[in-house]
């Protein structure tokens, strides 16, 4: 923190376009996907701070818009950031439902590509190749299957279900993994594994935990090994 | 895809402001982390497009602008998303060395509070860091500890007892992540969770499964969801 900005006020760190407002990009805490784009005024984001909800100004309308006050699809803001110029805001939230009002987990479901046309995107498609992307994707399809709960989706009835069901699934699934290691049956043991993880991946949204921070726990660990029996 | 997007070149689907520009969030395809956002003019996206790397228009030098162009630290593209009504783009990318000009991973490295006043975040660091990075290091850490078993290590422990005491641990770890669970205590969880997936680790080492396999596995699921009770 420089001794210049600790005890100016938010608002006028904020370079505020001539209509007086700013962008604030809003980020899912949990699964990190970007969920819309929207403007504060200054009155907004007095109010966002005020509530720990976001409120927006709306353009087109010509008003001062609680997001989620009719709908339920509130935002309950964990962080708010501002970039180096000051001139756009950085909300991290944790959604309730869908954040578009098309019912779309997100507003950016459709992709443009260079030909012309767009492809609508259910799951985000052309991610970068990395080792990691079958985690990163699953953490998203399911933050988008909680957001949306598609009929007949199994992450739907499991979050339908509820936190009882989701754990009794551990419990078994963890119980195969068991009876697959002592089989030595390679097969069976990769398949029981990624049904552990998926399982707890559903569970660690469904307590609002990101996966990012049992990594980091796992990283602590790794720094300072534990010794346990 | 609906039939009346598929045709219509993309800049037209891109509600351009009264200046003719848009803005563009910026986040790294990995990380996930947003890193910026800038403004993009009709040429500006046809030269993203054409290229694979981010262009933009200053508004403040009212020039086109080849993001890391003097700096080096380009952007690769890997995706570009436009939001429902079509006046944001996000674009996914591959970050090249820092974002913002102030030498950070991202321009949204200050905190604003309520109060007044704005926190530097936890260390603007240059470094984009791996997101999954724990668990690549956790990996090669289980392999050097099976491989060389150094005296007093409990990944040695593990080993030297074998299968049986490994999956006893699977059974006591997701049992520890139920009780966390129906407590709601989400500290107990996250360390429960990284308790679990570092002996399910050490377990697919003991049996000689990558854990690329079970990513794999992952993978294909979530192109065919499964079904099941």
């Amino acid at each position: 923190m420089s001794p210049s900005q600790s005890n100016v006020p938010l608002a006028e760190q904020i370079a505020w376009n001539a209509d007086g407002l700013v962008p604030a990009v809003v980020q899912d805490a949990v699964s990190k996907e970007v969920l819309m784009l929207a403007y504060m005024n200054e009155q907004s984001l007095r109010l966002s701070l005020e509530s720990g909800q976001t409120w927006f100004w709306s353009r087109s309308r010509g008003e001062l818009w609680n997001k989620g006050a009719t709908s339920g699809h509130t935002q309950q803001i964990v962080s708010l950031h501002y970039d180096c110029d000051g001139d756009t805001l950085l909300v991290k939230v944790r959604q309730n439902g869908p954040a578009c009002h098309t019912g779309a987990y997100s507003c950016f479901y459709r992709e443009g590509s260079a030909s012309g046309g767009a492809a609508s995107s259910p799951a985000p498609s052309s991610q970068p190749e990395d080792r990691f992307g079958p985690l990163s994707r699953l953490e998203a399809t399911i933050a988008q299957r909680d957001a949306e709960r598609p009929e007949g989706a199994y992450t739907t009835y499991l979050f339908e279900k509820g936190v009882e069901k989701i754990v009794k699934k551990i419990g078994e699934e963890s119980a195969e993994v068991i009876i697959a290691a002592m089989k030595r049956d390679t097969a069976e043991l990769r398949c029981e594994s990624a049904d552990l993880i998926f399982h707890l991946m559903v569970l660690l949204r469904e307590q609002g935990i990101p996966f990012d921070d049992v990594l980091q726990e796992l990283e602590f660990r790794h720094r300072k090994p534990v010794k346990k029996d």
